[in-house]
């Protein structure tokens, strides 16, 4: 049973942050820093981009440490493609938040987001460090999760609570991201906060497979950023019984954190640059993993498929031949589609279906399109976003 | 020398061609017949798209035979996703085309354009192909080109010729394709005919080599269609001594050719749907072909790199952050990026530019993008579209 509560990451006791306006961007929030008071395990997944920003590279380095007490992140500077220069202000950001939290530099992680090619304003940056440090609360969680966000419309928090071995256990998370989405084998920013008590390595374990089954089936526009990161930290305060094996308490706290992570990745949905609505695939029949996602992220990312949901036009021959082009994993002659509750594909041929009832699915804010294929035993939810006048005018002026 | 001419596909001698309306789309012309008043060889590329439309099955087939008279082409239903009853419409427009002509069905070859998922109106493309083969002309060309489109705006259609061991050899050309624009190892439809004399397995040689340098290298929306197709007729009228093999004279055919799909292949992409600005991107320094076009369609394929094209915005950390996710061929910290000739990046690094050249720069209809990726010795450019308002209103009411 997980329970839906208030707070973000900070819900979680033992955890502090801060939100701040350093001046790297005109007048929003920036800068945010997470705290825990105690030491924390800590999991990550970055970004699979070969151009990886300086951030992603430092905080892959410190990652392999055993605890991470801190994370500085900033927003309008993704301090990536931005050489030697850029990895030493990445360098020090660490070594500024470690100072002032009186911390082993190798326990901060950093993460940035914003323009790519730029050099961070380092002065900026540092005044703005003294100043989340000062601000950390109990109840800071929001002010961070503003602080990371970009062209995001809205903040992207939550949290929960549930019962492990008799002990209550929260979990708390927060993210940006609207466009350069598609996560592949890692993701957008996303920052997960829990007091669970476990090992490293099984840490790590859940994530990977948590991130397989949200952020690495969503798409706003097919570009993968070089600066996604995911990171998750567990400081141990729910003193359940630790977990050591993938056991009962480890599917436990991963099915929470799915819960955690597929409502984040679809939050991520719903701010994409310039939707809509949200489009739901779900394909059933599947191979296996790699195959569905390969066909789910075709149909996702072809723009034919995403105008024809922003206009509501029934064209399901857009979704097929995305299939078409990204797998050969099928038969086309067993393929079932719905939109909605309404076939219109049926073994491959087109269905004359009804009209109205279509265009009455498609006026929707959420469209689900079912999909078998009857091929294997597995099956696959991805999520993405149309593809609006609202997207290219955001994309068209992004610099400027 | 290769000249250009006028008269497009009819310029060859003894090549007559037709474009008529049947009723398949509300008042334009729809459909087209091309018919070679000698036996021809011909050579073919279809789509790799395995949702394969009924005519690209059919024709498929039929390439096989020696010889080839006379293609028919509908556009405004692709007869595709039509089962059983689709192939058999396919058939029939073979048959009537070849009873109309006095042919061997499996001489004739048949194409379709629009719409996927509907079934033929074939009491109309019946009465269609009738007066079409009435209609053949030596000076039909044009109206032929004509009948072939469906959202382009303007006719596609080039004709040249140049000297083969004493002898004038003419090759002519029309195309179709504005939106479905990714061919892959294929390409959208395209029909050229020639008066050359060459052995089949010669042609189709060519016919492949010069597809990957023109039509595999050109995007609009990475989307694969269902239809595409490639058809090159070679009568032998020009007299020249056979091309039995690839020496001199295969590759000043070659040569002539790759002028002709290269011209053509670009006049589709500035006829993209929706399209303002045509980009070149050519990447110097390649490891080999494939490596290259997945990069270069990885750059013009990516929503953000076209609206920020669109948005006259020089943001190149789009670009390279493209090629960090479709391609793992590549040192970062080596690549120097150039727009029209004003540099970016120099090895890995952006570089502080003037803004008001760059404005000026982009703000031209042709925007050349220069890639050194320093690893190999080939070189390869592409072509593909910005991404447009025009694009999104386009295509989010194809249907209706």
């Amino acid at each position: 049973m997980v329970e839906t509560i208030s707070g973000g990451i900070t819900a979680v006791p033992g955890i502090q942050a801060s939100g701040v306006s350093c001046g790297i961007k005109e007048s929003k929030k920036d800068l945010a820093i997470i705290y825990s008071k105690v030491p924390a395990v800590s999991a990550a997944v970055f970004t699979t981009n070969l151009i990886k920003a300086a951030p992603v590279l430092v905080s892959a380095r410190n990652i392999k440490e055993n605890v991470t007490r801190a994370v500085v992140v900033n927003s309008g500077n993704a301090n990536a493609c931005s050489g030697p220069r850029g990895l030493n202000d990445a360098e020090r950001m660490v070594l500024l938040t470690a100072g002032h939290l009186d911390l082993d530099p190798r326990e901060v992680l950093v993460s940035s987001t914003g323009v790519i090619g730029e050099f961070l304003p380092m002065e900026k940056v540092e005044k703005g460090i003294k100043k989340a440090v000062e601000a950390l609360s109990e109840s800071g969680g929001s002010e961070a999760a503003e602080a990371i966000l970009t062209t995001d419309t809205v903040r992207k928090e939550m949290s929960c609570r549930f019962v492990l071995s008799g002990k209550t256990v929260t979990i708390g998370a927060m993210a940006k991201g609207s466009g350069m989405i598609c996560p592949n084998m890692a993701t957008m920013l996303a920052f997960i906060t829990t007091d669970v008590n476990i090992k490293k390595e099984l840490l790590q374990k859940a994530l990977q497979e948590s991130v397989k089954c949200s952020y690495n089936l969503i798409t706003v526009d097919g570009d993968t950023s070089t600066n996604d990161m995911v990171l998750l930290l567990a400081n141990g305060n729910a003193e359940n019984p630790q977990i050591t094996e993938e056991g009962e308490d480890f599917q436990a706290f991963l099915e929470a954190l799915n819960y955690v992570n597929k409502y984040m990745a679809r939050q991520i949905i719903y701010d994409g640059e310039g939707t809509t609505k949200l489009i739901e695939v779900t394909l059933q029949g599947v191979r296996d993993y790699e195959s569905g996602r390969k066909m789910a992220m075709g149909i996702l990312n072809s723009s034919l498929v995403k105008t024809a949901f922003f206009g509501e036009d029934a064209n399901w021959g857009r979704i097929i031949t995305a299939m078409g082009y990204s797998s050969r994993d099928f038969d086309p002659e067993k393929v079932d589609i719905f939109l909605g509750d309404l076939q219109v594909m049926k073994e491959g041929v087109g269905l004359i279906f009804n009209e109205e009832r279509a265009k009455e699915i498609l006026s929707h804010k959420e469209i689900k399109v079912f999909i078998d294929l009857k091929e294997g035993k597995d099956i696959i939810t991805a999520w993405g976003s149309d593809l609006s006048h609202q997207y290219v005018t955001i994309n068209s002026s992004y610099r400027t």
